[in-house]
């Protein structure tokens, strides 16, 4: 079984850097609008979305963010990670088929409370930044790896 | 039919306010997940969640973000808002059954590019405070009344 595992406060390093890719499917935006309640027609009506300037369908910004959430959740520190505060800023827009890539490198550690500082970037397949942001992070003080979870299944009727 | 309605740039004053709840389902949680690729177990899995700091499972932080950005584009200036950075702190852990009401209030406008910015606080149904921030939007210029759309239908399996 492919594993889970974590990165602790005492095995990173200023510097070190982590990444984590993602599709943008179609399904991401519908799920997304679920989850938030954002039903905006820019995001879920093709041909209302295609009367704005952007031209088509746009993701929520808050996806990336969303993606920039897993990156430290599950690449770096990874399990056991408590996140204590992000900044986001939104560059350009994302489309359906977009390929997200979210670089995390980090900037800083603070040892009295193992806090962790990255860095984070967000670029489409085109190379282009997509958004920036900078996390702070409690890291875990304890290995960890575990059986990777299956995400859930989720259809959209 | 129920409608969508924004506030344009020239409608909203400093020390204007917004508010949207969502209750937290164990099926969001699941969504999330989904959407994000975070599939942590503290998030998804009761038996493992137990033996962590926080006792049971905890939503992910940035689905608090994700009301965040709902509210701004569905209530605050609503449709037609572009998003252009958001900063978060997360204060406490979200639980399922909880339900989060977001607050938001403008601090500041900017007329060379309707920039607005807004003041952002998450409050559980106890009204303990689990997350605040900074929202920064340019406010639609045109008046914009639609048909509410619904949310996409989702089955979790």
């Amino acid at each position: 079984m492919p594993k889970l595992a974590n990165v602790t406060y005492d095995e990173i390093t200023v510097g070190q850097t982590a990444s984590y890719s993602r599709l943008v499917e179609e399904r991401d935006i519908a799920l997304f609008a679920a989850v938030s309640g954002d039903v905006n027609p820019v995001h879920l009506d093709a041909d209302f979305a295609a009367g704005t300037v952007f031209g088509e369908r746009i993701a929520h910004g808050m996806l990336t963010g969303a993606f920039i959430s897993a990156a430290l959740a599950m690449e770096l520190p990874g399990p056991g990670t408590i996140y204590l505060g992000q900044s986001l800023r939104f560059r350009l827009p994302v489309k359906i088929g977009d390929t997200l890539t979210v670089t995390l490198e980090v900037t800083d550690k603070q040892d009295r409370r193992n806090i962790v500082t990255l860095d984070c970037r967000a670029h489409n397949q085109a190379g282009k930044l997509v958004a920036t942001g900078t996390a702070e992070v409690m890291a875990p003080a304890q290995k960890m790896s575990i059986e990777r979870p299956q995400p859930p299944r989720v259809r959209i009727d």
